[in-house]
């Protein structure tokens, strides 16, 4: 018989709840799972649960859960919310390991270079999966395992292999490196080597160093305004333009 | 002398502050106009405001306002929030005369048929500049005039033609009609008119009928798992393929 718990205040409760903090995730290592769709593909993916809440009415959640052989801990809504990143949390509400970053694989891969946006990284990694790519991100850039980017990346986090790395200069040993500018770069480049697309802040795009130490620069012809795309969209025709280039 | 108004429960914020929903934007007529980009950007437009509410403003936006005839009133931090969409609101916030709907202009056109969340729609007219389109809406999708909407517009929602249309039947006679389907569709197409570019809701993409009415159908080649791009980026490479085919 599994466990129930009322309280919002209890241990289990607080230490599910700090996981939506990047110090609660650091100190832990692990990440906050929420919702069916984002349990679901981390079931299918086989990540390590430490704690699942759900609401008693879940049926489809519990039977997912009995078949990995997942314990889920009942609660009432009110807990349910107190260990949720949101307001109106759907089950189940997890705990569980994050899964561990990969080396840079020798595939093209998609670098966040001070991306601050938890949406536009979410969003990036789901495009990296609709087009077979790997993701990185720098230092600079904002926590990939948070629960904003979990819901913008609609399960592809546990799909797509994603590296850390300290440094794009890395990269240059294994990858052609490309950086995407505004203006100056070209629509087309040959290559036999993997490509590191590089895309940098949504405030100030790539830093100038980074752009000086590319290969090669890419850049999305625009009849309107040049500086009017959003990062997430200009990574996905990047993406378009590299993998589907003729 | 301006006014200052020092109670969130004067009847001007609240005014303000209905137009937060839509039923509020609907009754007046009127939009929220929040921070000072989405400001810069409607009075360059030379929209009609009716309340400017500000706490302090920079002497770029108090010289943009004086210029444009527009007058501020001064408020408590605490009122700029109770009039506001958002919790820590920067000034100004404004209620300005919803721009008028244009008639579909005979140029290219991305139609949003059931896009229902905020930021998808205002990343969509941002994209929509980007490449020198104008936008339309059916029904169905979500209101463009949100707070939410307008922030992802990052200011173009008063730089790009937006329509509204009450059904895509009427496209056919000036437009060659292009629906994106996650498959079944090319990637080129040849038209000697503009084209109306029909993107379909998140959860369900485009409903079957307007699949049928189009004149064809477009694809965006993935080589990873075919149903995961997130409708903006979608939009986003679909009109870079449209855009920029040779």
């Amino acid at each position: 018989v599994a466990d129930v718990i009322t309280s919002p205040r209890n241990d289990t409760i607080r230490a599910v709840a700090r996981l939506a903090t990047v110090k609660g995730r650091r100190a832990t290592g692990h990440i906050l799972i929420e919702g069916p769709n984002l349990f679901e593909a981390a079931v299918k993916a086989g990540l390590v649960f430490d704690t699942v809440l759900a609401t008693q009415l879940d049926r489809t959640t519990q039977q997912r859960a009995a078949t990995a052989g997942i314990e889920v801990t009942t609660v009432t809504d009110e807990v349910l919310a107190a260990a949720s990143d949101v307001v109106n949390p759907r089950s189940p509400v997890a705990s569980a390991e994050r899964p561990a970053p990969v080396a840079v694989p020798p595939r093209n891969i998609v670098v966040l270079h001070g991306v601050a946006d938890p949406g536009n990284a979410g969003t990036i990694i789901r495009t990296a999966a609709a087009f077979g790519w790997a993701v990185a991100s720098t230092p600079d850039s904002v926590d990939l395992w948070s629960p904003k980017t979990l819901r913008a990346g609609a399960g592809y986090h546990f799909t797509v292999p994603i590296a850390a790395i300290d440094d794009i200069a890395s990269l240059a040993a294994t990858h052609t490196v490309l950086a995407t500018v505004p203006r100056g770069g070209g629509v087309t480049f040959a290559t036999d080597r993997p490509v590191a697309l590089l895309v940098g802040s949504e405030a100030h795009g790539l830093p100038a160093s980074a752009v000086a130490a590319a290969d090669a620069l890419l850049t999305i012809p625009m009849p309107g305004d040049v500086e009017s795309l959003g990062v997430a969209v200009a990574a996905g025709i990047a993406l378009h333009m590299v993998t589907n280039a003729t």
